[in-house]
């Protein structure tokens, strides 16, 4: 089990995700001999940076859900090991998005999606390329660490799930999601804004396209697959753009 | 009259702004003999670039609403001559939003969100730096070549209006929209979300306060300025986000 240090700050109620749930406070039971361990980069963070000590109190998630009040414990190893003293556990949340975007030219438009969609709140990122797809590949432990930061700087308990990118016909496939939605313009009808057309409290998905746009076969393919044609607002967005949109649009009719 | 040269691409109705609105066609009357050119930047890239020739169709505006249609013609200095053919000009929206802002400790942050807030749409921003604020000056002409790129890149025809960092009271001053909003936790009262006290149709302001959060003070200020406290979500948000978020969800409730 990973576990990343939080700092120790107090989380205001109303601040927690799936703030209108009732938070379960787990009894420590059990707890006070359990001794942990921080990642390298936490313990050095915590150390160096923070100067902690052996009895300073922290916070920790497992981006499971669990958020753990400890004690830092003296330790000779290069680790900052730790006590944990109280663990609060918050429900997943009522909704939940998953987003299916495809990588954008310059990588750092794709991670900044992601720092942002964390932030915000999303359950699942998956990555795919398509036809017209310039760029096909990404490091997904890069933008794993960014979603763990923007975790943790958003004072949250839970970390999204990544998918790699596989092609557009593979993802289809992984489709199980019932509100499905494609970010695309209908040739004829005239357009629906994804806020219309989504129902709150469901199990969402959107396919954003890629810069070049989703290929006509691959347009068929999602509306056999039971996607509808949605669009996020009256301007034209960049891929990253859009992505978030998507996102936000889907938190907010949950708010 | 500066003018932005925008890609020829003939322009989705659907995807205008303030599409619900009439799209008043200008009559060319007048335009035919009018010349004017690209600035240096524009013509640069529309010659060496996208290799235009005269004879080519381009297409600009001027950022207050107008797109127009035009011609390039044989000209034989470094600027690349044009004459407008045919002039649309979209209406202002019906509804405006203007986001107050304390620059973030690293420029690219607010640099991201002036790209994303022009791409979904904002008519004002200003800056402003609080007792809290780490950075007190920006880069003001970089962020309008920003907004002027994602002005062009989302076909947009009007650009937002921008404000230079003034301290806080300073700003106060300038506030004439009716629908104040202060991105802010209240102690107290439950929170209440942006979408839930922001009316439809109406001209928005929402401050955004710096990394160290509004001072006691300020807030104060703002309160006694009939600001009034909104969340933008369940989440900590960053600073850029939550200028970001304040930006959709005003577009989202006038959608």
């Amino acid at each position: 089990m990973h576990l990343f240090y939080q700092p120790g700050v107090e989380l205001p109620r109303a601040n927690l995700p799936g703030m209108e749930l009732p938070c379960m406070d787990l009894p420590p039971a059990g707890w006070p001999d359990r001794v942990l361990h921080l990642t390298e980069d936490d313990s050095r963070h915590a150390m160096k940076t923070l100067r902690l000590k052996p009895g300073d109190p922290i916070a920790v998630t497992d981006g499971r859900g669990n958020r753990h009040s400890a004690i830092i414990t003296p330790s000779t190893g290069k680790l900052t090991t730790f006590r944990i003293t109280d663990t609060r556990t918050t429900p997943p949340r009522p909704f939940s998005i998953r987003i299916c975007v495809a990588p954008t030219k310059s990588p750092d438009r794709i991670e900044w999606f992601v720092e942002k969609a964390v932030e915000i709140g999303i359950e699942r990122i998956s990555f795919f390329y398509g036809k017209h797809s310039e760029r096909r590949v990404l490091k997904l432990e890069r933008i794993e660490k960014i979603a763990v930061a923007a975790m943790k700087q958003s004072l949250q308990s839970w970390l999204p799930r990544f998918d790699d990118a596989v092609p557009f016909t593979e993802l289809l496939q992984t489709i199980s999601e019932p509100q499905r939605f494609i970010a695309h313009l209908p040739a004829n009808e005239s357009p629906v804004n994804l806020s219309k057309v989504a129902a709150p409290g469901g199990s969402y998905v959107v396919l954003i396209g890629p810069e070049g746009d989703f290929s006509e076969n691959e347009l068929k393919q999602a509306l056999d697959t039971d996607f509808r044609m949605a669009t996020l607002g009256p301007t034209r967005l960049r891929t990253e753009t859009a992505a978030l949109s998507a996102c936000h649009i889907l938190n907010f009719i949950n708010f």
